[in-house]
């Protein structure tokens, strides 16, 4: 099952459910996904028998599927990206075991299409491409074994970061506020079946295909994440609730050999310049800059659609 | 104007208005603070012109007075609570003359009375006291100056912490997650002018008395800010638009002459206990501790209500 957001004038627009083709849609039984997923094992079965599909789906009407969530808390669960980020960020912190996650703002994700607003060109406009999770209610000290049944869809996210501020924010201890604007989500949030075999372990095992301005940048693969999807949850449920909605981020996608594959962002790029040259050659994104994201099965297919945004003057 | 939020069943509540004495209370012309702060221009001055309550307020069915937010943002505005905090959790952060500020949950807010939920005594658990703001929508880029007057509401909040789990995550650089449970807010959440000259360059100017299991803690003034709330707002929204209803924290209240006066919180006690005598003797709370927290004008009203509420085992 695929399901997507119209705008219709309210912050939370209106659901729908996909076609398989993904050209066409049909209402949903309840207006939103945030009220789906307030009442998802009641909802969820009327959802899935939608078989008719009778309104053309309108690009230009998509918001994000989940339009504005009450938590969105990113991890940073791929190994290759997290050591050259530290590179790149000038910051040396303590390892841990644990997973990394940070708190960032969840009133509003850029639907699929929408401009992207920044302030500044000097800031280090960078994107990243993840994968997500959204969740129904998850109670405080669920374990990860459990958690994975409270993993009710799957999205890709390109969480935008200001890179000239991410490195002097780490270094306060306080992590990320103005380093993170508001993130963007595909076109479609599936519920994990819709991935067979390539949902295991908790982890997305899709190719996720990132192009900027037109050329290919990357195409790391979901699936070496450090910690699933599973235990990203548990990590968040362990001091609180998760209430229904809450979405949790991968952290940058990224592969050991991307020197070959390429990187889900910039910023991994340039720590790889600074590794093998000394110094960062790539810039970050200016105004007008495009950037497309899809995640991609094996098969081909691609379950989210794709983000295809510009960045432009705030 | 002093608002406050009664219990009916749903998330947010319904927004009453309360009369001067705190003791009763008249229907709101909108349903919920949340919707309230939207319209603020519009809804204002209907809430302010109410003179009749005829209903008597009944303290048990007191919410927070934004039970739920879509963002609260945590600002660390007190130097000498900070150079304390840094020596009692071990981390040696890079100093910085801009705001410190963290994002934290805002699905939930305690009500004043609520028991607080926390799922282990060894986690160093901990109240903060601390002063808040509630804006209506501020744009990206808002300068501080212009930001005061998008300060719609004063609020007292208990920003509930785990000591033993905000070091490590410090020092990943990512900020808090698990150190950092949801919050409580006291009653009523007041317009500025309540706090007549009281409220003054961005800075609840009164003292906040705090009572551990009945013992005075603690009665710092809210004045000595590094940065006033303004400037906070400034800050928080300078890569990111700001929505209606976003809370802004002031960190906890803490005075340089905190050996005579106390403290807000337990760690900072501690810290005090680590410099005067090398090590921390003060222990954190066990489930069952009750903490009190009421902010106090100089002719000893308090606009706030109060905080007072127990630790239970989650």
């Amino acid at each position: 099952m695929r399901l997507a957001t119209l705008r219709n004038g309210t912050p939370d627009g209106v659901l729908v459910v996909v076609s398989p083709d993904g050209t066409a849609c049909a209402p949903a039984p309840v207006p939103t996904l945030q009220q789906a997923l307030e009442q998802w094992a009641a909802v969820a079965p009327a959802l899935g028998a939608i078989s008719a599909f009778p309104l053309p789906l309108d690009p230009d009407r998509l918001a994000a599927p989940l339009p504005r969530a009450w938590q969105w808390l990113d991890g940073s669960a791929y190994a290759s990206h997290g050591a050259l980020m530290d590179k790149v960020l000038g910051v040396t912190p303590v390892k841990t075991d644990l997973p990394l996650m940070y708190q960032g703002v969840s009133d509003t994700f850029y639907g699929p299409h929408d401009d992207v607003r920044m302030p500044d060109e000097t800031l280090g406009i960078d994107f990243e491409g993840e994968f997500g999770v959204i969740v129904d209610a998850v109670p405080m000290g669920t374990t990860a074994a459990a958690a994975l049944a409270h993993i009710r869809l799957v999205v890709q996210i390109n969480d935008w970061s200001l890179r000239a501020l991410a490195g002097p924010e780490m270094k306060t201890g306080f992590g990320w506020v103005q380093a993170k604007p508001p993130c963007s989500m595909a076109p479609f949030a599936v519920t994990p079946d819709e991935l067979g075999d390539q949902w295991r372990d908790g982890r997305v095992c899709l190719d996720l295909l990132v192009d900027w301005n037109g050329r290919r940048f990357g195409a790391a693969n979901g699936e070496p994440m450090g910690h699933g999807f599973h235990e990203l949850v548990a990590h968040a449920a362990r001091t609180r609730d998760l209430v229904a909605g809450t979405v949790i981020g991968s952290g940058t996608v990224s592969n050991p050999n991307f020197r070959e594959i390429g990187s889900s962002c910039i910023a991994e790029r340039r720590g790889i310049e600074v590794v093998d040259t000394g110094e960062a050659r790539t810039a970050f994104m200016r105004f007008g800059d495009r950037v497309r994201m899809e995640g991609r099965m094996a098969d081909g297919r691609a379950p989210f659609g794709a983000i295809d945004q510009q960045v432009v003057r705030a």
